[in-house]
């Protein structure tokens, strides 16, 4: 695979000197053009040790205008960062719409160094790709341009360079400890990166293998690939905006998941008060045996509009310590949150270690909301419950405990609570217009949630539907799972 | 000072339950009210411990609407928070305009601890304080209401509890060591506390001490008070729109500082080519020893348009390696940017110990083309240089090294440059109508930049006006004043 790169590309000197202007103005052209368009550009520069990666990233800032790129190092990762599942720092250093950000490692870093350092097989290495072409994959779905960049060099020339920076006083500091034990690596590192690069060079985030013995080839040669690869999303994005959305069948069910609930669950409030002190108090051990533990939760709460969401949520929260929860209430997004994929910003507030986040309303609008109000073409809706399935997932294997809740309650009980919330005034402000317009769409919504439950509901992460006509039934038995779920993990 | 809050104040059941719901309803529609307004609200619960600060903040978050409420509770600062200046973590917690944050540990914590166990003398504690009334000042100066609870509890009374406590199995736990040894404590902290709430007890930012022995008391006392004081700062608010700029006399001078800059000052191409060789050398060995010893850089670019300031900051990227710098370009703040204090977005990017920020424009923007623009009132822009030097100064204190330049041109060399742009294709998009608008505006910038410079050049964090007609000899310039300073610094 690196033969090619192998074979020592210079550029001479007066070469370079030629190609840098024209380049330079070429990718300012392109920078400026990007600005208008609704997609971001990711640069991933990976790599041998000193094959000049460093080089080339201070000289794409050089030639281009800084103010729409920037670049992250991510290096080992910050005791914050280990709070959070592994991919949270990419997601926070991703660019918006029309900006370019440059990432020199990645997350083709870890699976990389532990495959090294951990003697592991290729499988576990596999399945780290998994989880990495799947996170391109969504975010190329999404209309990020992704550009990867293998910066190689032989064993030979690696060890030349090192050695010869040795020598010399002013460059000595160069070579460090960790250079030397990676020279030492090299061919199984070489054999890993050629993995790699095989297994994740797909149809829309293909690498480029770069020679790095000379950083006047390289850098002009990854400057000419950025421009190329920009210009053609530019162009390709005008030609790909008609729908594609025949492919996407839906299957229309006989019997709904909602409909077969049995909605007549009640507790008198004798039972509530008595149930609602038990569950309340075991909550709270449990809560903070599982902050001891750092063991974090996630809870997700959807359901029709008054279906009693936040007196269930209050009812948990009432449970917990303040300091160990937050409620996040998932409104209409920022124009920050809207430069980016959707999932961006539900990963801003992913907890840490031992914390509880509560979601009223969540990631799950994408295929509700966005369905029904057709807000998200087929195509996006359709794909979100695979890209839903797998950032559940990787919250899961970061120790993340997620628990979804749909309380649902039918129209009559929604027509009634309205009109009673009408009367209160403290929750006059809960019913607007667009209450009563979604009430409409009732059917399409009861669709959307059929589809949404079975294509998400987890091992990992369940759904559970809760009857709520009856508010004390639904706050209890929201209480219960939660309670369930946290005793089954702490065991 | 704390005699009436250890009377012991209760409220009965019946008295709690029949408030409750009125509270309640009250507390709902000024959320309602004030999701309209244009400021936010932050509150801050302080106290001793075993005061009921988490379960008042409990209530708080089950009779309001938790859509509007944030719960902050910052204890000891993590490992990426210390790599921070210390008010990094609450400058990120604040509120945005319409919506309510919640405090528990702020930034009185950290002073009254200190003062606790280092056995500081109230000198240290003084310096602290004098830095909190300085925040305070400027978000209240921007619209914030800032109310502030102070949970008291007489000593025999937290001793009584905390006896109650051990005593139930059901409650041992909440018994912690750390509450023991306050115990023992307290006389020391009940003085460091009185002194806290005396001196930063301002007109804007008062102190509501509140008795913490009976929850009823104090969350009834505590939820009347935020409703109080937000219908107050909304009636307020529309009362003074008057502007008052009456009050400010910026005195006109004779002579301005950039005038007397000589822009002469030439190099010739090959006095340029030696000497920048010979100081990003230089740069590129500092700034790694910078690395090594956590010194953090942050250097902050203004100037006249096409005064060279994206060209000086490469010739500085150049020396650097991509992974230790960022260049953040200031453009127009993004909405959620314009919910909170201006300088909220400059926060944001504060670079970690150890990294260089490099600033194409900056907060200065507020003393410069928003006073120009009359896009800030002359109060907001005035206080402004205040809030600036407070700002740089504890960047400073937190080891931030602050160089700030100022390239200068001429009128002239402003014209040249653009016709000169405009011929190099890419460089055309540089050139816009509104900079040749904002010539026409070029008196009223340069006494801004006077203004500027005499009011916010200071020891820790100077402006270098960079004579930069010639841009060869401002790129050294700027090269040299920064490697003198991280010389200085780095001893």
């Amino acid at each position: 695979m690196f033969e090619l790169a192998e074979l020592g590309h210079t550029l001479s000197k007066a070469a370079y000197k030629k190609r840098t202007p024209s380049l330079r103005t070429e990718l300012l052209e392109v920078q400026n053009k990007l600005a208008d368009e609704n997609f971001p550009v990711l640069i991933l520069i990976s790599g041998v040790d000193g094959g000049g990666k460093g080089e080339i990233i201070n000289l794409l800032n050089e030639w281009m205008d800084p103010r729409g790129i920037q670049t992250h190092a991510f290096d080992v990762p910050s005791e914050d960062e280990l709070k959070r599942p592994p991919h949270w720092r990419y997601w926070m250093g991703l660019p918006g719409n029309g900006q370019i950000g440059i990432f020199i490692g990645s997350w083709y870093s870890e699976p990389i160094a532990q495959t090294i350092t951990d003697k592991n097989d290729f499988d576990g290495l596999d399945a780290k790709l998994t989880h990495v072409k799947n996170i391109e994959r969504e975010l190329a779905d999404d209309g990020m341009l992704i550009i990867k960049c293998w910066i190689h060099m032989s064993k030979g020339r690696q060890r030349a360079k090192l050695k010869a920076y040795q020598k010399d006083p002013n460059t000595k500091w160069r070579v460090t400890k960790k250079d030397l034990k990676h020279l030492k690596l090299y061919d199984k590192f070489a054999s890993i990166a050629e993995r790699v690069i095989r297994v994740t060079s797909t149809g829309h985030c293909p690498w480029l293998i770069v020679d790095g013995s000379d950083i006047k080839y390289s850098s002009i040669t990854v400057g000419e690939h950025i421009r190329d690869r920009i210009n053609a999303h530019i162009k390709l994005g005008h030609q790909e905006t008609l729908p594609q959305q025949d492919k996407i069948k839906i299957v229309k069910k006989e019997i709904s998941l909602l409909k077969s609930l049995d909605l007549d669950k009640k507790l008198s409030k004798a039972q509530y008060n008595k149930q609602l002190e038990k569950y309340q108090g075991r909550l709270n051990l449990l809560a903070r045996e599982a902050r001891q533990k750092n063991v974090t939760s996630t809870l997700v709460f959807e359901g029709w509009d008054a279906a009693g969401k936040g007196g269930a949520i209050r009812r948990i929260t009432h449970a917990l310590d303040a300091r160990q929860y937050r409620v996040i209430p998932v409104a209409a997004p920022t124009d920050e949150e809207k430069a980016h994929h959707y999932l961006w910003r539900f990963w801003r507030h992913v907890p840490k270690a031992g914390q509880i986040t509560i979601y009223d309303r969540s990631w799950y609008g994408r295929v509700l909301v966005e369905r029904v109000e057709k807000f998200a073409t087929k195509d996006e809706w359709f794909r979100a419950y695979k890209e839903i399935n797998d950032f559940e997932e990787e919250l899961t294997e970061a120790g993340v405990l997620i628990n979804k809740f749909w309380l649902h309650i039918n129209k009559d009980e929604q027509e009634r609570r309205f009109k009673e919330r009408e009367q209160i005034s403290y929750k006059k402000h809960k019913i607007t217009e667009e209450d009563y317009r979604n009430r409409k769409m009732w059917d399409l919504y009861e669709a959307a949630v059929d589809d949404m439950v079975t294509r998400t509901s987890t091992e990992f992460a369940p759904w559970h539907l809760i009857p709520a006509n009856d508010k004390r039934f639904a706050r209890i038995e929201v209480l219960k799972k939660y309670c369930a779920a946290l005793e089954k993990r702490l065991g």
